[in-house]
This record gives C-alpha cells, structure tokens and sequence, in this order.
C-alpha cells in the first residue's frame, strides 16, 4: 500500500501544465518567467533534470481539452490573458523528460470522456514501458463544456452520468492492464521461434454499458501493468470514485481547516470502500522560498505586480461555471442568494464560516495558485508551516505548482528541499524501482486491496463459453 | 512543391514500427537483432543518432491498432511468431527522439478511424512545436478489422466509407491547423498583459457528415502547422485521396515493372487533382549493405535462416483479407478463381504476367522486407540498383526497412549512404528549415497548390452569421 514506510516523510510533486503559465495568470508577463517556452523541448528537460536534483516524486501535469470560456460567456478573457491557452498535449512532454532523468515519475491527466480506452489503454503502456515504469495517470472526467462540444457531444454529459462512464472505463483499462497479457506470456525463444504464448494471451471479452471491447491488449506488460492512479474529487460522487480507484488523491483546499476536512473524509470514504489503507492526500500549494524571509516577500510582491484579478475570475469562473463577470467585485458573496454560487464558494466560506468574500478577494486569493493556498518565506518558514499542515491536517504532501517558472522549482530544490531533509522530513535519495515502490507501494502493481488487483475477464462479466465466443468475434 | 531542387538526390527514411520485428517475421531470433529492445528509449535513442549520422530525411513509423488475425482464423500466429504484436504507441518515441537530433524527421502513422480530429489535431500541433518543426503524418484509414471492433464499432466500415470519413477529417484538421490561429495571433505583450489578440483566433465552426467542431485549435501555431503529409494509397480510392493531400507518396512495389506503373499513377492522379507538381513517390524497399556483395550476401543468408514463412503468411493473410493457411502451399494462385485473392496478387502477378506465385513463394518473399524488394550486396552493388530503379521508374527515394535491427540501419549508414554521396545521389548535409523545407518544399508551410493551403473556415461551409452564431455557441 502507498504511503506505509514513509516515517513522517513528506510527499512533493511540481504541479505544472504544457501551456504558458499555468495557475498563477498574468505572471507569465514576468521578465524571469520563462514558461513561454512551453513549446520546446529544451524547457521541459530542464524542469525534469531540477525535480530530480530536487528528488521529486514526480511532475504531475494538468490539462483541459477545452477553453475557460464562461467568464463574460466567451474564450476572450482567457486567450487574451494566456489562461491554460493555448494549451498542449502533456503526454508527449514524458517521454522526452524521462530520456534524462532516472527517477523522476510522471502524473500525466487524461480524461475518460474523450478517447476510447482501448487506444488510450495502449498509450499509457507504452509510456510505462518507456519510463521504466515511472507512470501516473490522474484520471478526470472533464469539466469544461467546450471540451465536448468540439468532439461533437451535444453538451456535457451530466456530471453523474461522466463518472459512470469513467468507473467502466477504468474497469476496461484494468482488464486490459492486469489480466491479458499473463506474467509470463512473452516467452523470447530464440530457438523454438516463439514469441509469446498465445495461450497466456487473453481477449478481455468485455461487453458493457459504454464499451464493447471483445479482444486482447496490444501492448506487453509494462513494469507497473496499471499506472499509478491519481484522482482529485471533490464532489461526492468524486470522493467516491477516488475512494476506489486513487492511489494519491489530490485535493485543492485553501486552508488547514478545509484540508484537514477534505483528508478525513478521503480516508474514511476509502476505508468505506474496503481499501485496508486509506491513500495518501496532497494538498496543492504554492511556496515562494528564497533565501530570507524578506527576499522571499520581495519576490512575492513581484509576482502580484504582473498577476492578473481578470485571469484569476476567468480560471474562477471556468471551475465553478458561474460567471464572475456578472457580480459585483465588491459584493459579499455570502450574502447573494444563489445556491450555485455558495456552493462554488463552499471551500472558501467553509474556512472560515465567519468570513465573507467578494470576487473582488476570490481574484485576489486566486490570482497566485489559483485555488490552493500560498506560502512565502524562506526555507525554515514555509517549511514550518507546512510541518504544522501536515500535523493539523493528516495531509500526506502537496503538489507545488509554479508562480514563475522555473524560478518557483529552483527555490524549493535550492532552498527547501535540503531544509525539510535536515528535519528528516523528505527522502534523501529515490527509493528503488517503479513509481508505485517510489512512493511506498511495496510492490511494482496494484495492492491487493485496490480494484485494479481484484479484477478479472472471467468474471464478473460473460462466462467462458461466452468469452471464448466473444474471443472468436475478435479475431475472425 | 516538395521535391523541386533535389537535383537527382534520392530521398531516403528508415521504416519502423514500434514493436518487435516490423516486415521481416521472425528475424528477430537472430542473435544480433535487438528489436526486442523497443519498450525501451535508449534503444531508440540509438536509432535515432544513426539515422541522423546517415544524414536520412525521416524514421517513418508504421502503426496498426490490432492484430494480424485472419491467418487461421485467429491472432495466435501473430502472437506466437512475434509478428507485429505486441505493438506500441509510435508517437510517443518522437520527442525523445527529437531531443537528441537537430535535423531528422518523423513520420507518424495515426488513423483516421479511432480518434476525434479535434484531440489529435492538438497532439500533432504539440509534436511539431516539441520537434521544431519535424513531424510528418502517414494518414491511414486502417485495414484491421480488429482494431475497429476493439472500439465497439460494429464491423470494420467499408473501404470507401472509410475514406468519406478520412476526407472530412482531414478537413477539420486543415481549418485547426491553418486557419484558427492567424501567424500574429500570439502578442506576449508583457507590458500590456495581452498573449494572444482573441480577435485572430478564429473558431472553426465546422458542421460535417460525421464531426461538428465548432471552436478554435486548442494550439498556437506550430513550425509547419500542418505536418507533412504522407499516404500510402494502393486502392483507387486511395490513389485519388493521396493525389489531393499526400505531399510524400509512399507505395510497397515489389518489381521495376509494378512500380514504374504506380509513380505514373500517383503523378498522374496528382495532376487531374489540380496539384502543380506531383508529390515525390518512396517505394518500400528493403537493402542488406555490407562490405563486400559476399558478406552481404551472407548476412542475407543468416537472415532467411531465421526468417517465418509462416510469419509472413501471417501477414499476407492481414494485408489481403485472405486466409492463406486455407490454400495449398504449392498450388499456383493465378490458376485460382478468387477475385478477392487475383485482386490482392495484382501486385505480384503485375510483375510479371506469365508467372504464377504459390503460397510458398509468396511466404519466401514476403518473409524479408514484407511486400517490399529485397537488394543485398556491396554498397556499389546495391547503388546501382537503386539508380536504375529510379530511372526506369521516376521513384523519388526509398522507406528502407530493417532486417536485422539496427544492423540493416548500419549498414545502410556506413556503406550505402557514403556511395551514393559519392555519385551526387544523396546529400552531404541537412538543409535548413522544417521537413517540409528539407524535403524540398521551399516553405514550412503547405504549398499554394495543397489542400491545407486552399482551406478557408468562412466558405465553403457556414456563412458569416452562421460561424458568429456557432461561435457563441462554442462558448457559452
């Protein structure tokens, strides 16, 4: 299980996205911001190598296929502001990171709204074939409207309706991952001319709601099988999902008092879902360390020179699909009367349930890392403080996205790393092996306790006769 | 016009597939075959170094998404023999590929059967920014029946079918790639805080027969935005649809006298399209170099040794739709009357029209370098052939595949491509600019005589009213 062995150590990933800027708008315009390089492979290189003297866990990308266009109800605000667009393809950012680095994992975000899992299934085995086994996929179910409606759906499929979408295929991706190519299928005999076994070959034979997929998977085992599983929920039906399926849960709370929510209510989802133990929670965050308190301050007051209200209410607005256009700035939000609104506002006013916001402070608050919450200082303050969240809240570490890129990740390699070492709270070297060993999996495949292990192509689902039947379908 | 200013240079790529083996069954017993390295970057790395050391124009990657399954009836020959399965994502070894070469280019095979134009339009723009401008696109429409059951389509769709859908989605991809983003769309005026003017990004407000995208290319404009475009069309369907888009031509003619006949078709397709100058046509070939015409002609022989007839029957079998276990090894197929099997022995009968081809001749042929030749021989040797080969035939160059690999690929680098440099046949550096510019294309960008040059998102299609309506609609 993920997480057991950890000894108070804390988990950090950089939280990035292949797009100019990413959750800091408008600080792309600062003259050391260097994410306009999003386009070259040099630049991402580059932020591998530092993760990993960094020693990383893992760059964990976002990504959207659509636009924030429900801010003044058009993609305006968000191409003008260079909001997540233009945004590219984050997968193909892995293969070449991996190419220089030895360690370092890979969250890549994929949705189960937009591409068939058989080919999809193929993709992310290949890419944990080519990273040794360095895989994560942080399973969405897509937010954005426009995403859709440019694959030609009529609409977003309701928010219910994605995830039961999103459980069947996981389960067609488990099946094809775990149970169709068998261990030892690939035999290599030279001499005999033998490749693989076709006996230890098998078709999937799946028939459900969503999917038909009647034969095998195309790619061999691949070190992990099933990529590490991330999932960031936070509706219940989200918490649910990610209750079965997570292996690090993400979550985006801005305070210790939501945090420490959010976490009790992972872990108790996931022991009620049968998980012997409950996957760890990152929280995400942004630290600006530099090397005094002052320094840090002052770069902090550099970047909220250039970050951009309008970008933060565009990136607010796509969240939550109110737009924020059409309130008043300084307006107290407690006190509209719109159930949509309080309900996209619950995480702020439910950190301090005393407190009022206008969207004139939400810009502010989002402005710098968008939805997580930011600390400033140098190494021993910031790592003071996220010492004090982790013991207040029971959150396993946190996903750190940039302000200035890469000036924010050569802070924490330069400055915070080696601090939270001297307090034996961060790894000094990678541990051996697969991602999944790397963040205290003890095995290079799911737990047993996680549906990915119990799955199975002769059950529950078509009979053998049935299989067999479905297996000749496949191949005539 | 790609192709102008070669001045008799021949165009040569390497041919590859991600996946053990690729045209030559079985040859990956030989004991200095290393194909069995493909999960495996540094592997490709190598290759890329190599290729780019011989100065190559492209790797060209072939892709299936399913399995060769109609040799007896089902795909445990292919497994069993290694042939073309287990079979990775290509795609995904371009940037790191990309990240060690400065000049070489890549050709991608991806269907236009299984994916939604929209999300791989966005993966083709992301692999030319990540490449510099190196990427090519083999558009396929898929011939495994397999592969389109395994993605709950019901039966493979018909051939002709098949190309209705290839030409509207090439369609969409045109308007996303040449006329969403204009060239000054992107500003990055950081004194103003505006990254792109949202009045040049347009939406593309396409309504087809079979997809509707009404909003803008999630990418900015990539080096070539539109990828070279490659396609290997045999049927008349595919001759007329390569003759409108392909801007390489790639065929697998196994004689002098067959492929002479395909070059003056293609060209001759190109013309009655409208094109001005016909796209260069690369026949499939396959050239065992080494130092000597014996030694060569040795490792030829340690190759057949290795090579499966049945392997390469396996592949006919896919390729043809044909059962070839079903025939007697030794019956002569021109005495058969099958349409389907004259038809798909066309190529091989065409060669030669008074000699008739048995199974077993057919598996010895097939079983090195597929439906390609086969040259062995000292460098000089096999230089001459290939300067007579494109002289009788107007063959603008060769997809050279690999027997042994990467050996196949040394020798072609060490020996051959040293000769023909020699003779004023091959070039001496890389030119400068994208592919298409390598290639000869005189700009990055699509010719003026290209279809992707002529796309217009105003017209045919919506008018103006409509586009501003489906804009919004895009984005409400």
């Amino acid at each position: 299980m993920i997480g057991v062995g950890d000894a108070g150590r804390i988990h950090l990933n950089l939280f990035t996205m292949n797009t100019v800027g990413h959750l800091s708008p408008g600080v792309w315009r600062h003259r050391r911001d260097r994410s306009r390089r999003y386009t070259e492979l040099d630049y991402w290189l580059g932020i591998a190598r530092t993760a990993e003297a960094g020693l990383l866990d893992a760059v964990f990308f976002a990504d959207v296929l659509g636009s924030y266009d429900v801010y003044r109800g058009g993609p305006e605000a968000a191409i003008a502001g260079g909001v997540q667009v233009p945004v590219n393809d984050p997968l193909q950012l892995v293969p070449a990171m991996a190419s220089v680095t030895e360690h370092l994992g890979f969250g890549v975000t994929a949705s189960t709204s937009f591409e068939h899992p058989f080919p999809f299934a193929r993709r992310m085995s290949t890419l944990d074939h080519l990273t040794g086994g360095r895989v994560g996929w942080n399973v969405v179910t897509s937010y954005l409207g426009s995403g859709a409606r440019n694959l030609g759906l009529d609409g977003q499929v309701s928010h219910d309706r994605r995830y039961d979408i999103a459980e069947e295929y996981l389960e067609v991706c488990y099946k094809l991952w775990q149970r169709s190519w068998e261990d030892d299928a690939v035999i290599e005999d030279r001499e005999r001319g033998v490749f693989a076994d076709p006996e230890r070959v098998h078709p999937i034979a799946h028939r459900g709601e969503f999917f038909t997929v009647p034969g095998f998977h195309l790619s061999e085992p691949s070190p992990q099988r099933t990529p590490v599983i991330y999932q960031a929920g936070a509706s219940s039906r989200g918490i649910a999902f990610a209750a079965r399926h997570a292996e690090h849960v993400f979550v985006a709370a801005p305070s210790t008092a939501v945090l420490g929510r959010q976490v009790r209510a992972a872990n108790e989802a996931a022991l009620a879902a049968g998980r012997t133990t409950p996957p760890p929670v990152l929280n995400q965050q942004t630290v600006i360390v530099a090397g005094t308190d002052a320094e840090a301050q002052r770069r902090f007051d550099e970047y909220l020179e250039v970050a951009s209200p309008e970008g933060a209410l565009t990136l607010m607005s796509g969240w939550t699909g109110i737009d924020f256009a059409g309130l008043d700035p300084d307006e107290a939000l407690a006190g509209l009367e719109s159930d949509a609104i309080q309900s996209a506002l619950s995480a702020f006013s439910d950190a301090d349930p005393t407190r009022t916001w206008t969207p004139r402070e939400i810009a502010d608050y989002v402005r710098i890392g968008g939805d997580g919450p930011v600390l400033v200082g140098s190494a021993a303050t910031v790592a003071d403080a996220l010492e004090t969240i982790v013991e207040e809240t029971g959150v396993a570490g946190f996903n750190l996205a940039m302000a200035v890129q890469p000036e924010t990740l050569e802070g924490v390699v330069e400055h915070l790393v080696p601090e939270l070492q001297r307090r034996g709270r961060f790894k000094r070297e990678y541990a051996a092996g697969t991602l999944r060993e790397k963040l205290g999996g003890g095995s290079a495949r799911p737990a047993a306790d996680h549906p990915a292990h119990a799955v199975r192509i002769d059950g529950p689902g078509p009979d053998a006769a049935e299989a067999s039947q479905l297996s000749r379908a496949a191949t005539d």
